[in-house]
């Protein structure tokens, strides 16, 4: 999926809603736990109930590594039903040197069909490189995270008090562009998302930690939103788990809706749609 | 393996070799690929030939995932096959919030009985603390890696001329000790590594960059060998992939013993053997 496409569709659903599926099997519905792969069937009817709602999905690898090669299969099957204009990420936070970095995207872009890979910048240039090889497969480098103890480090500062995280993001300046690149910034981090959008106005953020994690919507939206909207909102536990019972779809979908119908306010009052 | 164990391994093997095992189906010899599982195959060669060498191996996880379930089933059955008193590291060079590092903890320890595993620093200790709540399993931070571009980021420095990396090691040393917690240091990086021995004089090191990147094996182990040893020096490509004939299990051991030779050498002169 190229830029345009993803703006595209953002206008067309009124939306900027990645819902994170990070689908644990402790903590789905116990009815689909008897089913042949509750985690797939599990994704499934989120997938079927807010679809229309969504414009990116993001399963965290991890949930499905730690299921062993069941938990791969969830994850194949899952990717292969997220219809195809819809933004595919895979939260893997990956980070090597080049020659792995490609085994890395062989896997993530072309046996599982990802269009972004999450990845971490602490080895620098190399360890992207090998993922921007691939047309319209984009990379989103960790910038500023929302995590407690992300700060220790990515505060680190120079003597120009430029912070770790801010030179993260120039660096790849060097090495990217707004077509392929973009950028984790954690919703908590609302005091900074502004200096962020000096250095890259135009490109896209992903910004996780609205819902469970207590952080308004409204708020940092309207400190990041560019004209293209450049932003995509991640929102997992807060939607996915936010019913248990037998027909917990009808809640997921209206928890969806509910974001979806503050983030059409948003990008209205904004004027991009 | 605690900390004594891997320091008793590398006395009575006289050797602190770790090959790794990024066993590439393009790169392993012909008469392997018409076998049910070629990477098995070629992964149980090399430790039959080395196992009394090496103290430990390092499979890095991009090359088996690349290759889908079947890479996955070719790591578990390689790590079954591995000794008991042979260290296993799994090169993930993860990194994510502790929630999700939780699961990667349960894949990595559990599923594939690892006995440690590469970490990136970038998101701080909430992505480390969850494998140190397992007795005897290890976390091996990244600090200053071997690739190229790695210095436009970890050598980020402050105001007191500190290097990110510097400041990587130091905030680790607040929640982890030597018995938990060993540092990457590339083989190249021999100006700086008495530096990082000053910082942890009894942490393990975890040295990649020796072999086929052309580091010399002796002079980067003279300046960073401590007491205990301290150091374990990975070699891939030139180990692994000396040969490629029908009988390529004795020239890896050859190349294997050359490495276990020179580290003798070092121990005896260091007094450690």
């Amino acid at each position: 999926m190229n830029f345009s496409e993803i703006v595209n569709q953002i206008k067309i659903k009124k939306s900027y809603l990645c819902i994170g599926l990070d689908s644990d099997i402790e903590k789905i519905p116990n009815h689909l736990k008897n089913l042949d792969d509750p985690i797939f069937e599990f994704n499934k009817r989120i997938i079927d109930a807010t679809k229309d709602l969504a414009i990116a999905y993001k399963p965290n690898l991890a949930f499905y590594e730690s299921q062993g090669f069941s938990g791969l299969i969830s994850l194949k099957k899952t990717l292969k039903y997220i219809p195809n204009n819809i933004f595919k990420i895979a939260d893997a936070k990956r980070g090597d040197i080049g020659n792995t970095s490609k085994m890395y995207a062989k896997s993530f872009f072309e046996t599982f069909n990802f269009d972004a890979i999450t990845l971490s910048p602490y080895m620098g240039k190399d360890s992207s490189l090998p993922y921007l090889n691939y047309d319209n497969k984009w990379i989103i480098l960790l910038a500023l995270t929302s995590n407690d103890s992300s700060l220790n480090i990515q505060h680190f500062k120079n003597n120009n008090d430029k912070k770790l995280y801010q030179h993260v993001i120039e660096d790849s300046l060097n090495w990217s562009s707004k077509e392929n690149t973009m950028y984790v910034v954690g919703a908590n981090r609302l005091e900074e998302i502004q200096e962020i959008r000096k250095i890259v106005p135009y490109n896209f953020l992903l910004i996780p930690g609205v819902g469970a994690q207590g952080n308004d919507l409204r708020e940092i939206s309207l400190n990041s939103i560019n004209d293209n909207c450049g932003i995509i909102v991640n929102i997992s536990r807060d939607i996915i788990y936010s019913d248990s019972s037998t027909s917990f779809e009808l809640k997921v979908r209206d928890k969806a809706l509910e974001y979806q119908n503050e983030m059409e306010s948003i990008l209205d009052k904004k004027g991009i749609i």
